[in-house]
């Protein structure tokens, strides 16, 4: 490592800051040789109240076009498709997010599926689960997109956090709004990972749901689809993690096992 | 010890990183931009008798030049230190790795550490992980080199294990070989690393030795450095993991967590 000053008076900063501005802008979106899941930050963070964090939603495009995430202050849900990020607020409302946006914490591919599967019949959340544990192999991590028409698609997205922090499944069950979506088309995008993930990431299926007219959205809690739904699936060779520089994440408790409280975030079950 | 320059001030280190953190877009050898801590597979698989991997130890050099892990069929201890990989066996003799060798689990990074720290006085592993404990930040990650003369060094490598492989902390208890080396001087090399990595990798201070003479390491135990020694500390700025590709990897128990037996494992409370 080269020296580098030992104090930083504010005029560097502004120097500093201004070099990874111009890196990150000037970086080349990599040939997808590997097929990883980027992510910044690590789960356990979120669940302990991490709600702000360094990476630009301009940055973030920079490892994949395909994932979801949320935004800063825990400023609604991010769903990124075909290269685009948009931000579920909890009002409902949908927007394409700005570059100079940022991410606590964000999960990313380059989506390349290696073909469509038809699913037979309408099919729910606990049902595609089933599908996908048939199909897929549990030690092995994967990108997934859900598309199709739902019956019914039960989703939230949270308000924006107040300070101070409270940790995630107090935070949403006080402030999450969920959207009893009906008669929707869209598409849910995400991963299933292995257990083993768990406290650096979300084990399990994990979908944000982007409606088509992007009129609606959120983490998906339920859905039932009618028939015709399609899966594409990609399988994910590694998995690149950028760790938080946001100070809030040195001062977070990270050392006890926070599995309770991710399936209570990610389930919705401290849902108002 | 010295006051070392990475806590002066969590923002001037944070912000002199970011600096220099672009990604490399191509795998072959990455110009060292990123302090990233690449690995070959997750523990909980070594820890479930996966102890055969698809990685070559050419391939691993590609991703650092420092670092450890273990060797197909848990055959050794390995150790890389300045760009060399070795290989520290069950009956204590220890040779530079075959490029064509292969391995089940390894971590390595591209040391370049900030600067150099003079222990004070004689130091117990207890006492290093006491002193690290003052000085890093629990919720980051760090590439650690102890160097010094050690009045003993209590360290271990297995005999290479049979079919069908046993779980980690019964083949350990039943095939790894203890070596009370005395007066010996060399390099310890390894990571401390944050709780939320239980499973995918080893959390805490995980060390390899190896004899400056290279006659002798292992996976450390417990040591008593005499006055003297020196440590060499570099903040690792994310992960980067290849999962494995080997059938075996595919039919582990990867469900359950294995956190003591990782703590059995790493301590040699398996020990013969």
């Amino acid at each position: 490592m080269k020296p580098y000053p030992m104090m930083l008076g504010p005029l560097a900063w502004v120097l500093v800051l201004g070099c990874t501005t111009a890196r990150e802008a000037a970086r080349p979106i990599p040939p997808p040789a590997r097929s990883v899941l980027y992510q910044y930050s690590v789960m356990d963070s979120l669940l302990a109240g991490v709600y702000d964090g360094d990476l630009t939603i301009g940055a973030l495009k920079q490892h994949g076009d395909f994932g979801l995430g949320t935004f800063n202050q825990l400023d609604g849900e991010m769903v990124v498709h075909d290269g685009v990020v948009y931000r579920v607020r909890a009002n409902g409302a949908v927007h394409v997010a700005a570059d100079d946006d940022r991410t606590p914490n964000a999960f990313v591919t380059w989506f390349r599926p290696a073909g469509t599967i038809a699913l037979d019949g309408a099919v729910s959340l606990a049902g595609l689960k089933a599908e996908l544990a048939r199909r897929l192999r549990p030690n092995r991590s994967y990108a997934i997109e859900l598309r199709g028409r739902f019956a019914t698609m039960t989703a939230r997205a949270p308000e924006p956090a107040t300070r101070p922090y409270r940790e995630l499944a107090a935070e949403l069950a006080a402030h999450q709004h969920v959207f009893a979506l009906a008669n929707t088309e869209g598409v849910a995008v995400g991963f299933v990972l292995p257990a083993y993930v768990t406290r650096v990431s979300v084990p399990g299926l994990h979908l944000h749901y982007l409606a088509a007219d992007h009129a609606s959205g959120g983490h998906v809690l339920d859905f039932h689809a009618t028939t015709g739904a399609t899966v594409r699936i990609m399988e994910l060779t590694g998995m690149d993690i950028d760790f938080s520089t946001n100070p809030q994440f040195d001062d977070a408790d990270l050392t006890r096992d926070r599995q309770r409280e991710l399936q209570s975030a990610e389930s919705g079950g401290g849902k108002s």
